[in-house]
């Protein structure tokens, strides 16, 4: 079966980015796409008309919306490849509550990080640091949170690790003395090619901040 | 292999009844624990130390949590009977966004139509008619979301059906007159003895919404 796939993407997105480290696992090539959000293509409008958002995953002509769902879809189409989900259901299971942990605790915490000030910013901080020692619990020795090689949960994770340097700067505080396992697992995912490839430079998406907040006069 | 079954649930929670419809969907034979969430099992509390939440699954001593996760996982464990994924991965992907759909838009708005007054009670009526006219659009002719049979999706909706008496009458209006599908559709899987007997009474939902809200000081 020839494979036509098409990302339609936003370089800074966390949730895009996962969408690139599971495509390159798997080794898959495909049509990269930059959206414009302030002004959305046909394209995006008419493949994820629901929610609107990137990224989508077109595979021939087909849409998959949703960035988890997508990182399953591909997993299941290109299931001899570095395979993300562990076979048994119980391990399955397993990942699945820690990438939904994930998307219910990290997003508009870190957000605020960067896009509130005072006590908003400071609940933030406290809860983003809670959050990551929670998952610094889950990780314990492993060296991934699937356990010996890369998988869901850490395709989940370590795209949010392109914004630490933002969250950092805005939030005045050091991810590494809160959560040095953290670090050392995000570097040790940093080493390899489809993630290092797949997330842009920290100090870009600080500037894109700096950017945005001004742009949207967040200031 | 034997099969100890134990379920943690709360009698009105929409999250424990999926739970429910789908090990009768299986026909799987468990111990229900009825949990009181003023005062929390020391079981509970071990069984799902991140949420404290219920549902818990507890399958031969280990727990798995979060309604979705769990149902997916009893379709996976328990294979052979009423399968609620369908195998291909594009449709199964497909079913994971409405389910995700759901899980993002529903909850939050249909409790604040019996939780809130006034304006934002208004917003949160005009909300929830909208979320279920974009899923009756899914629905479309279909007798269910997963086409000719009962499926994921249904299963991740069908268990707010036993609040609708609640919504309609804190919310002073007609879900059926908006929505006439949904309603055709939630009577079709009621016909299931899987969800009749899984479901409380409607009345005894809203009499229990009335008694909440007492005893928390919400009027």
């Amino acid at each position: 079966m020839a494979h036509e796939v098409v990302l339609l993407d936003f370089w800074p997105s966390m949730f895009g980015m996962r969408v690139r480290v599971a495509l390159a696992e798997k080794g898959i090539k495909y049509e990269y796409k930059e959206e414009d959000l302030r002004n959305k293509s046909p394209l995006l409008l008419k493949m994820n008309p629901i929610h609107k958002k990137i990224p989508v995953l077109i595979h021939n002509g087909k849409p998959v919306c949703e960035s988890l769902v997508i990182v399953q879809y591909i997993d299941e189409v290109w299931k001899d490849k570095n395979p993300f989900l562990p076979s048994d259901p119980y391990h399955k299971a397993h990942s699945r509550f820690w990438a939904d942990f994930i998307e219910q605790k990290v997003y508009d915490t870190a957000r605020k990080i960067w896009a509130t000030k005072g006590e908003e910013q400071e609940v933030a901080k406290k809860e983003f640091i809670e959050t990551f020692k929670i998952l610094e619990g889950e990780l314990g020795e492993k060296p991934f949170f699937g356990g010996e090689t890369f998988g869901f949960v850490d395709i989940a994770l370590i795209t949010f690790y392109s914004w630490f340097y933002t969250y950092e700067t805005f939030g005045n505080f050091s991810i590494e003395a809160e959560c040095p396992k953290i670090i050392a697992w995000a570097k040790r995912c940093m080493q390899k090619e489809s993630v290092a490839n797949s997330l842009p430079d920290q100090k870009k998406i600080y500037e894109f901040t700096v950017w945005m907040k001004k742009y949207f006069g967040m200031d």
